[in-house]
């Protein structure tokens, strides 16, 4: 017996009001649904207690400056990083094309290269893209494994001193195989390289401590643990984000401004250019409350048992091809004979059942699979076996339609 | 008899549950509070319809893109704008640092000169100060006239061919002065410059049409408009987008990735990379339906006629000295005799007045004015005569504890 089966099953629906009664919710990947900690906190932030952060001498303003602050160290323990470390962005991909930007802009040369892999969502990929075609470096992809893992092996193989930044999903947003992200930190660093994880998939799904796996910088959007849009972390080592120029230009993140001359905060202020979104970081306060109250080992082991029974379910439909290894982290992807995912996804739809269809923004993924697009079922806390009966059910009819 | 004191003062004060009873909250120009449809928006957004956007193939998906784009819609239409000019950005700062980035970043050369004016707040300072360093260009500052405006016949006498980019607040942060916009945007383009206008503290006072002032960029933030934190719009000439590089690499912004080549999506598209602020944009959209609702020329007035109540009555107490104009828009900025603004508002606190007193991230201002900071009282919807004579009441006790 497993740990994942052996732990009882979340009951959490309760806790998700946009979850109608017998509405299969399985796009989590995509963005979780909120559960009501989350929304009474941007009630209250919005509606009772609002004001703006940093700069008003009255109470109202001190106090919401307070609860700012309070959530960047409740952000940073929750990751095991320093408040000082922890730069609120709008999302994964800002932090992602921040530290392309004001580190690799700043650190890379001509003859460089950066190490990525196939399985990269493209907001990991088209920023490095666009700093190599400015510095003149060059990209080189990781291989997967042949059951769609990111290849630790080839990695270190392939790996050079030339190579001066590796940035990898820690959990595949479209397999959810999980990287053995401490490895990879080791060999990124053996050659001298820095390395940049892509959190977004991991943090809703795993325990992370930034300082045990030993990664340089960490990116997660707010949006898919559970919190509200618009509002994303980047953790960076303090050495490195002390170096690095702004990214933004505006308010908070001056010392000083003439039109002479202008000097910069430290970090994090340094890269909180304009008013931050106040309300967006006190529900995600709230939201990291709340995943940590059920814990993330809870979490990790009830999704492993629903992504178990997914894959058991679908591969005993003959015309079921899944991809991703089988311990993958709270996602299943798979296509469904000659029928293309949109059309399984919309005939999902007509049974109450929400899964993803496309290419996951993982267009070289897609390539490296063979095929142009894959049906998607991603979990969350406040899903059950019974969202699994209806993916499956579901599937059965789109193959007696399409059969 | 002016416009302002024949119009009946608003009475919204009941719609905004987190201004208690006795509390004159005069920061709007920081940030505005939030009226019960926007919250009632942000709750149903997240609580009842929310999913992703552009995505999803189920059917809440494509409700909720539809919302999302019913949101450009209207905030086209609030600024008189086309839909595909108009780009969602985390707020008015990163608008500002978009274009210095995306388009003078590309457009500008060594020798260039960009035009800003004295009373810039620091978000239309430093990224022109960034990207100036970047490609080799010059700053020039337009003076303020006597009565603290941007000084538009020196802007036509200084203004020459190198000048590529004027950059000008639409209405000052800390004086409320009021840009005469279309004249700005002629003598910019007398030149064959372009004209960005920072809009944060014109588009929630007064009415704003792009078309007919005629600018090329113009940007403004949700959070002053009486809408979501994180959240904020730029506007731009479609053929100025459409020669624009990407901002940042991610989702939704490409055409096509593969790691040899990625072509990337028209505007807006090109420009929002990630999964969006949605119920941001959802909130927007509210605040602007209850902003039209009122009407901005009734709200002009509304905030016109507090300003000249609160400018009389200040200008009776010997030791302030007020500054900007009479005409100033819903913002009044003063100093009281030898006292430090930060006392001026920590006594004004203690009479439950909030009211902002610092730089007001305009520092090259604070200099040109000759203090360190100003005490500023600004003006939204929700205030009333009653809030100017709690005002009062707390400086008369200020000149009495420093008199």
């Amino acid at each position: 017996m497993t740990v994942a089966t052996a732990t009882r099953p979340l009951d959490l629906l309760a806790d998700f009001p946009a979850i109608p009664p017998g509405w299969a919710y399985l796009d989590t990947a995509a963005t979780s649904q909120k559960p009501r900690p989350v929304l009474d906190a941007i009630a209250r932030g919005y509606g009772e207690t609002y004001a703006t952060v940093h700069r008003g001498v009255y109470q109202r303003s001190a106090d919401m400056t307070l609860a700012f602050e309070a959530a960047r160290e409740r952000v940073a323990a929750f990751i095991g990083g320093k408040p000082g470390e922890t730069i609120f962005v709008r999302g994964a991909t800002e932090g992602i094309n921040l530290v392309a930007t004001c580190w690799a802009g700043t650190q890379l040369e001509a003859g460089d290269r950066i190490l990525l892999s196939t399985l990269e969502h493209h907001s990991n990929i088209v920023p490095w893209q666009m700093v190599a075609g400015k510095v003149g470096a060059e990209i080189d992809v990781i291989p997967l494994t042949p059951d769609h893992r990111i290849d630790l092996d080839a990695m270190a193989a392939m790996i050079t001193p030339a190579h001066k930044l590796v940035a990898l999903a820690h959990v595949s947003n479209v397999l959810g195989a999980v990287l053995d992200a401490k490895r990879a930190c080791q060999i990124a660093h053996s050659v001298g390289a820095r390395i940049l994880l892509d959190g977004c998939q991991a943090v809703p799904r795993l325990p992370v401590d930034v300082a045990e796996i030993g990664c340089d910088f960490y990116v997660f959007s707010g949006h898919k643990l559970y919190g509200p849009t618009g509002i994303g972390v980047l953790w960076g080592r303090s050495e490195l984000l002390e170096a690095m120029p702004p990214y933004q230009g505006g308010g908070s993140m001056i010392d000083r401004v003439t039109f002479a001359r202008t000097t910069y905060a430290p970090p994090p202020g340094r890269f909180e250019a304009g008013t931050p979104h106040i309300v967006g970081v006190v529900g995600l306060h709230a939201a990291i409350d709340y995943v940590d109250g059920i814990g993330l080992a809870r979490i990790h082991a009830h999704e492993t048992a629903l992504v178990t029974q997914a894959r058991d379910a679908l591969s005993q439909i003959n015309s079921v091809r899944l991809f991703g290894p089988d311990d993958s982290a709270g996602i299943v992807s798979f296509a469904v004979g000659g029928v293309h995912p949109h059309d399984v996804a919309t005939i999902l739809d007509e049974g109450n059942v929400a899964i993803r269809a496309g290419h996951h923004c993982a267009q070289p993924l897609m390539d490296a699979l063979g095929v142009p697009a894959t049906a998607r079922a991603s979990f969350g806390v406040y899903n059950h076996a019974g969202d699994i009966a209806a993916l499956v059910k579901g599937i059965e009819r789109v193959t007696r339609i399409f059969g």
